[in-house]
């Protein structure tokens, strides 16, 4: 069992017992972000964590064990993503990437968004107009070393 | 002289004359995200905005013209970029492209969040550890229509 | 059983069953393209609906679950399709996709044609030349967000 | 003076002169779909459309007789287009690309669409809840020969 | 089992019995090239054809029905292809690509030669200086549609 | 002056002189086929053919020079071509590949059919239905050697 | 049983049976490159060929008729390879591909050499400084038709 | 002026001038085949060498200055070479490149032959059934280090 | 079993008996660099330390045989990493590429660092802003032949 | 004048002038490495910095403005490189890319090695059998945030 495998039985147990990601992620005690990262094969777990995930989710314990370790990340089938919600975040760094780019260096000089020291947060945003999705990526920034 | 020339030359004016894209944005009186897009090649400007940038940056007239045509956006020169920075939040979506997709459909059902009704606001996020990025995206969640 | 995997079983008990997409349809309530587009693992339905497509075509259990999961859209094996008849609808794209751009835009301004806010109608034209394959088009024009 | 030449002129004398493609599209008394195609290096004009398009724009004689000439069609930078607007048009055949193969033959049989025994009609269909696009594809369909 | 299946069956059920394509043809009661292509998946036969087939080769029910049904066509594993043999056709569109285009438009006009209302026949040409493969390819011409 | 240069400048000077391939062709004293893809930097010509060429299309010298220079093959500029008459090609290799390479191979045994030692014939078949494009294609069988 | 089981099968029988591919040529009485060659699905065998393979590693029947099919050919997986070996040979083109090309065509004129009417010969050359590899390529001229 | 610029010089030089590149690799001193590939930008000339060169095809104190420099190798404008001559090569390798890596190691263990301490040698073979080109590489087996 | 196999039995063992690459290393007798290396199917063990692998990790003797067997090399499924820890060296090559090769040249003149007599250490440096990663990379430096 | 045009710039003043890297190190007072990196267009310098290495190689007052804006980085042109220096550094991570990352995750947990807090050494190491090039990458380890 690798750990593409733990991935799709995580799925699929997830479906047969109508659990949410949110409730995975009471049980491991992280963000609904991380943890389903984490189920989805981006993340790893601690041993606690992984028996939680184990226990709501009725994994057996090679699939726990699995979880432990540290994965080959990469979540995508393709280099260009073809689904529409993927690709949307895509199309994003291909209009604003250099926008991004200049702002950033404006604010901190040379250097990155950390995409590890980083979180994410996604909630609903009511409105009127039709409701919103607010995502807030927050990662440190790290300046190039002169050395 | 193309959508792409217009580009370079406000770049090389803004560097000649130590202006801020903060500056532009507030010629323009709209955000620094949008407006450092549409002068990057991203937006189109209405005749209003187009003089502004113009009277700012010391643009020939042709410039002026081109900045409200509609232009062929994607400002990358690879399908991935090589730029570290920019890099970065392809590695978001190659990592947690899944995860997103799966919060997001968990929240709202089928659909999309939209990066055309879509807004986006980067700013520093001071910390005792490193100072942070913090960015927003914002956008309108738009279902999948049934017929 | 993934959705793959439900969309191969739904082929073969269409197959098995002399079933048209039209008949599947109308079982569902929607257009004929739509819940192709379902069947075919790009849509998600709803629990009734999935309901009676499993009926139509005497689907298991799992598989009625599996229809109503957001699946991972895209329903091609290649960036470039090799199938004659998609690959037409391609080249349009690659023939017409500038002046597609240019006359939405003159028309509409900054924007595009939603693909999500979306129907797709295909039809036979009846011609002594040689019938025709009629397809419209209908998506909502999204204005660029100023901000 | 090569046909991409033609069409870069022909793009910077439109916007010079503050014609629309509607007028072009009259000048030569063709629809403005495929006058707009020619023009943009994509379709083949006669001697006298392209006199008309000539006078329309102010072209040198060069131009005029590049465009009584088939030009290499092909009218995007890249295999997977990076602009919004015609990617949107790509998603529709990665997500309903076998959703229409699937109809089409089960309507017609074995065979394709033409691209070119072929013509669109693009129009904006007013709606309250915001305008809509509305593109008409109007193909003869071919059926496979059988030898 | 897809079509992709009974293609692979076909070849090994034409190897065990020592069937040649031009015997698969004759039960069909069409050309070689044809039913050679249908039998590997880039055809689609009808039920009394299909029903020969099954006949020459002993292949299941489900076999002889999938043949009827229109195939994803496209036979290749790659974009471009590894095998010496078809290489060479591919380097023919390399080489000479830009030749046809000139040659069949000099004599036609602006348009295409039909790949689907299309006939191919391969035969051998007796040469003292080592014998010669000789293929003809009969496409319809199709004009470009002015509209 | 390199060789592309060349040939952007004989497709100019045909243009402009209104010259066909077939009366180059005469010129030389060889195939349409051959020569128009010689013209297109595909062949190279010996000293007196180069010099006809010169003088039919009245060429500088330094172009009747390159012409006698063995050129970089290969005439389009994607690996797969987006020209829909070129691509026509490409799909015929994409659905007949493994149908040319069956029959030649049941034919011939392993090996290859030259694309050197090759030639080809295009001419118009007419057909009430509608005029043909007819393509021989005659090339030498190759036999694998076996050592 | 396709050819790709069948060239595993051989890889892993060799192994089992301590066999070299000099002993497998032996058996089959042509040299070691074109019968490893063939052993890894890239040529074809005679029957009492096939035969001598199969005996010498225990192949069964439907291996040893497989041997005499023409495969498809193309051993590698990727288009640029990644094993260290093999892309050593892949730079050798990148890095002296014009060379080779120059000097063949000041040696010959146009046309190529051929890698069908082609052997190749594999040894050891003893050297005080470390043993060296020495590969001759040998393959027939063939000048471009001029027809 | 770049290296690759000075390529092109030398190329149109030689060809002003009817300089062979045997005669080029004389006047250096060195074998033909590393002399073209220094000429064609792979390799880096002593003073001496380069002077020879520019006295032989009359270049500029800038360009001998040039070949001085050490390259950024790589000849070919695209992975996949599409140039035939060329490409056989890379034929050899997809078909051959299994069968080299095999040879190699069952001779030498695990390895490679090394692209560097490497030479080749490119002649004419006559043979009455039409010479043949015969190309030897000589490259010094590297072996794995453990460490 | 092949090598692919042998290398996810081999991480599902040591997985399983908590095993660390310290430990394999020491079984064998080399740096645990290049003792992983092999383990994940990049290096050819001898007899005795494939028998201590085995043994460490209670392997069955086919997978202790295939050990000994040289692999095709290349251990990632893209080529451009997805995984973020490896990209990041992708990414240094990409920026410091350029540099690297400037350096070793004006150090070392024309010719490579080898990546086969090479040995790399991977340890870490505690630092009080954070520990770091130090790895050596130590390769025979190849001077290019001049022939 | 675009940050490619001062790396060029750089480069033929670097080479009219005979200067080294180390020399314009010096200069800076940093690193060659960085300061190198830096000249090729890859990290970003202060006032004064750039202000030295104007000096230095004589540039212009624009060359040195530009000097101090970040630029977009990625200084190889392809994908995978063709040069096989640089090449042979990708190789490393084609082959100990999994080992690399076995190993720091090993001693780390997850997390990766920083390429932007990061420096490089690179130096001779004197050996009888010939020299070697030592190359230290010495990053801080970034530990994913659990959040």
């Amino acid at each position: 069992m690798n750990r593409l495998e733990v991935t799709e039985l995580i799925i699929s147990q997830k479906l047969a017992k109508g659990v949410k990601w949110e409730d995975v992620a009471k049980a491991v005690g992280q963000s609904k972000e991380w943890v389903t990262a984490g189920c989805l094969g981006q993340m790893t777990f601690t041993a606690e964590q992984a028996k939680a995930i184990g226990e709501v989710l009725d994994l057996p314990a090679e699939a726990v064990t699995q979880l432990q370790v540290v994965p080959y990340k990469g979540s995508l089938p393709t280099a260009v993503p073809t689904d529409p919600l993927i690709y949307r975040f895509y199309e994003l760094i291909m209009v604003y990437g250099t926008t991004i780019k200049e702002l950033i260096h404006e604010e901190f000089g040379d250097g990155i968004m950390s995409a590890i020291d980083f979180s994410m947060d996604i909630s609903r945003l009511p409105d009127p107009k039709g409701d919103r999705v607010k995502i807030i990526l927050n990662g440190k920034f790290l300046p190039y070393k002169m050395y």
